[in-house]
């Protein structure tokens, strides 16, 4: 097989785009000492408990009961953080440190630790141990803000630290690893959205370690030309530094960083004196180094260094076996520790003064503890874009382009605030936003991008056609002390499920991190919500972002599902002032029913939910059913069944309930916005029928009120992934809640309607079946929706 | 600003990279009349419901009372599969078709209808239309097995359709609005992977339409440099045709796509008879035209031929405005539809035998209904792989490795499976299925991948490190027929939820498509599970996926988690039997202790569920508790709780439940797994307490089994998003889950016990409290795991 990989080796003298050793000896020699350091302290986390600084020989006592960590990554990532710091303090440049591969060690952070053996025996046993610190970069590391373990981000989390940073510089480690990923590969394309005026620059060093966990990585394994070509095509100017051998390598690298260090400013230098926006091909770095730099090639004739066993924990039997204890001895002791820490084990002067000192650190960057640097949104009285003029429960108006108009003018006030979404913007009502900021477009541009293209390069939306990138510039640019909103169709917020995830996993941490301010929330708009899915259809209609966030941890997540265009703005200003949390707002993007003045949607959205007296008509009575509802669309319907039952049975009581805040309806015990049931009670009754129409899938009602007192009460309706190309009528009667089928449910539930109310009964069997046969002659014809939304006006 | 895109115009004569007039000028003539053909349909799709043939001078009443749809992509669409058809023909191709954009109208399904006018009326009718067909492929569409809507999923869906596969070429339309998808940026490395000696080839069109829904795509607006470089460094060879030229783009196309062809053929060829397999650089084809290409390049002087307002319905108020109707007449007529079809509405015969026939129709092709060709798979007696001499409740072993060694003959006798995993197959335990299939690589090789690298060209593993590729190859294969499993970590597995949203969605609607054969179920095997993630700790802890499926159709999901390794082995051999399901089992892949024979872990699955008599002491009486299990770790937990009450409350009547069969727990009503109430009420009770230990979140089972009489008396306990770098120990406790604290809450649940078990009650606690500070003081020691298991072997 022809292999022209295979002369691609990571070893030898360095071989390098940039020529020239702006090192001096004594350079070289202090670097490869600190580089050496780094790497003692590494193997030391890996697997020492006592003796840290080998003082005596290594006996098996001195190990970790359980060794746990990776190895594969560190000596690169810690030769590119060494260098880093030479220019750092010869530019007096400002870098936050990315760390894209999934695990490293971070010796980084050592100089802020009791610089003493002590200090070293505890930072060693912390380390993936039992109350430490994790295996990867978690929120406990100082300066990151960027966790490992899923992979995948670190290029749109760097972009998101940048973006509105003119100074930063991001140097972002890329793993081999993590390129095969696809929200990694696409990410390489953000710099079509990078300003070098008003935003910083991303420095990408794409680390060939080799191998994965078990697999070389698809990048180690295609020829030079092809890996050349692929940056170039994504836009980027790559320099290679391959190699091991340590004095080349460190001149290769010094020249290269420095040379891309230099090109960085000189762009933004061109672009911020011309005031001229342009796309340069950015520079990146392909740094191709052993797996597990300067470990033993092999062990007993297995390869370790340059292969995946230096993956994880090099050599795994020290304990048992003294022959390989006796390896690992050797291969420590051969970092000299007693020549770069002191007796006492502090690192030398000589190579301490190698780092740069207080926020110039990269562990230190305030970015990467964007909280303190957080300043509030400047947000007009949202009650000046209340909806008014409005017949409650007749006006029928467009709550999401209403509230655009509130988010034009915080894009318009704020330049700490940016909007996200995959190309969905204007689809969802918004384009109202484009009249404060355009979208950030550095492709190129064609003479009919006028013609309402609403692209600039100094825009404030941005929209790529991926929602990974979207959430992930989103996330760099909050945790870097910003504030922003994503939006997005409801069925495809799924393909950030994992992201969400991680990120709530994140900022719940982060509680615990004493020295960490509090950020933005992570606002995600949900609309084009699968009510109103009846052309796109099935693969459309998929409400079940709230359950993966339902399980993430109460202290974090918050949903609210606005019935209408007033509270929908009461919501929305309520998230933006918010911090910590991530916010799910879901809200479809077509006119709907309007129900609340302003006042009252302030009042009914402080309380999270309550009972809307006007449609109700138990005033001063136990009811003999509640109604209540979640959601717009879901709302307009149980509000029409109220509506039916009180026209037809007129003596019956009902009582109509409405939820914002979804995480009222759990106990207080689980959840900071749930309810005592002392009040659940005063709402919902313990021994009436509650018909409850839901947005989503409806067993997420049953999963937040289990306990409750009445509970067995309950009936949801709700999505139950019954779908096609519907008209909306028909996809809610397909899944039971519409207005007929509701009301149908309630007359069944009540056991003196049996009887009593059997011809109401199939009146509304025979409406029902009306209703669809109409629904299937006249096809989705917009009047048609019309004509089946609430008739029962508000008095 | 320096714009190097901007003469890259989709406009005028063909710019192409082959050179060549390889069609005279009649085969350009019935081109071009195929393709206005198409184009007219495309339109009626969108607009007519009367008057189909435009006989009559067109008027309202003709026009769809909503009109829905997308025009953008039709036009490329249909050039390329009329080009396909040609070749089709001329060599007698085996070619399937991939639309990779996310909607269309699909006119090549046409000539399956009646080709009259009547039919043309209908087919017309249905599109976007209740009860009829989506606008974009959906199951109903007859040679399709990939659904548009969500995006980035073509090229591995067609990828999974050729391995395995040598004579197919599955031509891959590449919406440039789905290229900025992370899925689909990565996906273009699938030919790392593919084998031209018992693979087939996918020949990607990169659809250069210019525009997504509001906004320029990022591939349409870097320079020529750029993008050639970026599909060369992807590993492809690109050849353009760009343009808008009827007459030369033909040209242009016919020789381009021969030219691929011709290539694939060679290259196939080459590697066949060499019987050496060799990575080509792929053919692929980069189609630069207008977006809704034959559209008026303006109306009102708006743009909307070769910009985004064409991308759904072109001119959207032909009701409303005379004019506008005029120009959709005006432009349906200028296709002269009366030269085209003759007066019953058929193609014309000369145009007729442009297509193939029969089963080379592309919209025939037998693949793209994969279920009529699987065959079952050829298995093992599962049986044979059983855990012998195993002491239950005591031995401690590998389920998963051993299970490993039943996937390597499933591996070994069936040319017609892969497995699939995102870099952690040897991760998971499962390499023993290297020994029947190594894993497929046709990157380049180093001398050192000898030392155990386990890759070949011709192997049955698919690793590479994206859940998105692995599961849309996974898909794609089995959708062509063939059969699967992935396994993967199981935090990450909800990287895919969308995909498996999507393909449970695919599935379900497939039911109801009577042509349509059953394919083979996806297989998820979940493991690498939270209560295992020690040292990764809360980023590698969420067991969330469940929720996502059970959301999913009853028709289609499938949820197992087997106790121990032999009903690992029973469910396994179940799912790989099963069809048209997505299975998710998950298993931990750590020893752990085993339970049950191979002849009770069969008769266990069989029911799905059961009471364990020998864990239990209530025979012939009512049990004072019941203490219930699903998921390994939990049962290990579930069943030491057992045990202590048993130890310590010797007269107490316990009953231990365990579940494989997640599903069964529902009602019957619900999914036809479930059960009825009266059997629930056999094992569970309706009036003693129930302590559930959970795999995932214990709001699931809650949710599961709604309504279940005794339902109020359910406890369930389960991973509630409390974790941190824990010892498996503490991970339990600070969730609820160890035995500790389950046995007091089963004390704590009956009445009778709070005074007479106080003091066992605070034994158990004081044992809770030293078995934390004992986690803490021992670190992760692996004898502490062992130390805390079951104490109480089976008699």
């Amino acid at each position: 097989m022809a292999s022209p990989a295979k002369s691609i080796s990571a070893y030898g003298e360095a071989r390098s785009t940039v020529q020239g050793k702006p090192l001096d000896a004594e350079e070289v020699r202090k670097m490869t000492a600190y580089f050496r350091a780094s790497l003692y302290l590494c193997l030391g986390m890996l697997y020492l408990r006592e003796n840290p600084l080998l003082k005596e020989p290594l006996k098996v006592e001195h190990l970790k009961a359980r060794l746990l960590g990776h190895w594969g990554s560190d000596a690169g990532q810690s030769f590119t953080w060494l260098h880093m710091n030479r220019l750092i303090k010869k530019y007096d440049l400002d870098v936050l440190f990315v760390s894209g591969p999934g695990h490293g060690v971070y010796t980084e952070v050592y100089p802020d630790k009791s610089e003493d053996e002590d200090g070293m025996k505890k930072f060693f046993k912390q380390f993936s141990f039992p109350g430490g610190i994790g295996s990867h970069a978690t929120p406990e590391t100082p300066g990151s803000l960027h966790e490992g373990g899923e992979l995948g981000y670190s290029i749109s989390h760097a972009f998101g630290t940048v973006f509105d940073n003119p100074n930063l510089i991001t140097l972002t480690m890329v793993g081999d690893g993590e390129s095969e990923t696809g929200p990694l590969a696409t990410s390489w394309h953000s710099t079509k959205f990078l300003n070098p005026i008003v935003d910083g620059a991303v420095l990408p060093v794409l680390h060939l370690n080799g191998y994965k966990i078990n697999n070389p990585t698809v990048l180690a394994r295609i020829s030079h030309e092809e890996l050349t070509a692929l940056m170039a095509g994504y836009g980027w100017k790559p320099y290679f530094v391959e190699g091991s051998d340590l004095d080349t390598m460190h001149q290769a690298m010094a020249a290269t960083l420095e040379k891309c260090v230099q090109e960085i400013r000189e762009y933004q230098q061109q672009a911020r004196s011309s005031k001229k926006a342009f796309r340069p091909r950015w520079p990146m770095i392909v740094l191709r180094t052993p797996k597990g730099w300067t470990a033993p090639r092999d062990v007993d004739g297995k390869f370790l260094e340059g292969f995946w066993r230096a993956h994880q924990i090099p050599i795994t039997d020290v304990a048992t076996n003294p022959g390989h204890l006796k390896v690992l001895e050797n291969w420590m002791k051969g970092y000299q520790p007693e020549a770069l820490f002191d007796q006492n084990g502090s690192l030398i002067p000589e190579l301490k003064e190698l780092a740069p000192t207080g926020n110039a650190r990269m562990s230190a960057n305030p970015v990467g503890n964007g909280g303190i640097l957080r300043k509030p949104l400047i947000l007009n009285d949202f009650r000046e874009y209340a909806l008014r003029d409005i017949v409650p429960g007749k006006t029928i108006k467009g709550g999401m382009a209403n509230m655009a108009k509130f988010l034009r003018d915080v894009v318009g006030k704020n330049k700490n605030f940016r909007l996200f979404g995959p190309d969905e913007t204007e689809s969802n009502k918004l384009a109202e936003v484009y009249k404060e900021g355009k979208k950030v477009w550095m492709g190129d541009y064609f003479d009919e991008d006028k013609d309402g293209g609403n692209l600039a390069p100094d825009g404030r939306v941005m929209e790529i056609l991926s929602e990974h990138t979207c959430e992930g510039w989103l996330e760099g640019y909050i945790l870097s002390g910003r504030h922003g909103l994503l939006n997005s169709y409801e069925p495809f917020v799924h393909v950030i499920d994992s992201m969400v995830n991680q990120h709530c996993k994140w900022i719940e941490k982060c509680l615990e991190v004493e020295w960490r301010a509090k950020v933005a929330s992570l606002n995600i708009l949900i609309t084009a919500t699968v009510w109103r899915q009846d052309h796109n259809g099935f693969t459309h209609q998929d409400p079940g972002f709230l359950d993966v966030v339902a399980n993430k941890s109460p202290e974090v997540v918050r949903i609210y599902l606005p019935p209408d265009g007033n509270t929908l703005l009461s919501v929305m200003d309520h998230c933006l002032r918010s911090v910590n949390y991530v916010n799910v707002v879901v809200a479809d993007k077509q006119d709907h029913i309007q129900f609340l003045s302003m006042d009252e949607a302030i009042a009914h959205c402080t309380k999270g939910l309550g009972i809307w007296d006007w449609a109700s008509n138990d005033q001063g009575a136990e009811p003999d059913i509640v109604v209540a509802s979640c959601g717009d669309v879901s709302t307009h319907e149980a509000l029409a069944a109220t509506a039916l039952l009180r026209e037809n049975l007129p003596d019956l009581k009902v009582r109509f309930v409405n939820v914002v805040d979804l995480f009222r309806l759990i106990s207080g015990i689980h959840h900071p916005h749930g309810m005592p049931d002392r009040q659940w009670k005063a709402i919902f009754t313990d021994n009436k029928p509650i018909i409850f129409n839901f947005h989503s899938y409806p067993w997420l009602i049953h999963r937040l009120t289990y306990k409750r007192p009445g509970q067995q009460n309950l009936h949801v309706r709700g999505y139950r992934e019954k779908g096609n190309i519907d008209t909306p009528f028909e996809l809610a009667m397909r899944n039971g809640t519409d207005r007929y089928s509701l009301a149908i449910d309630a007359i069944d539930l009540i056991p003196e309607l049996v009887n009593k109310a059997s011809s109401v009964r199939e009146k509304l069997v025979n409406a029902r079946l009306a209703g669809k046969a109409q629904a299937f002659e006249n096809g989705i014809d917009p009047e048609h929706i019309r004509n089946w939304v609430w008739p029962f006006a508000r008095k």
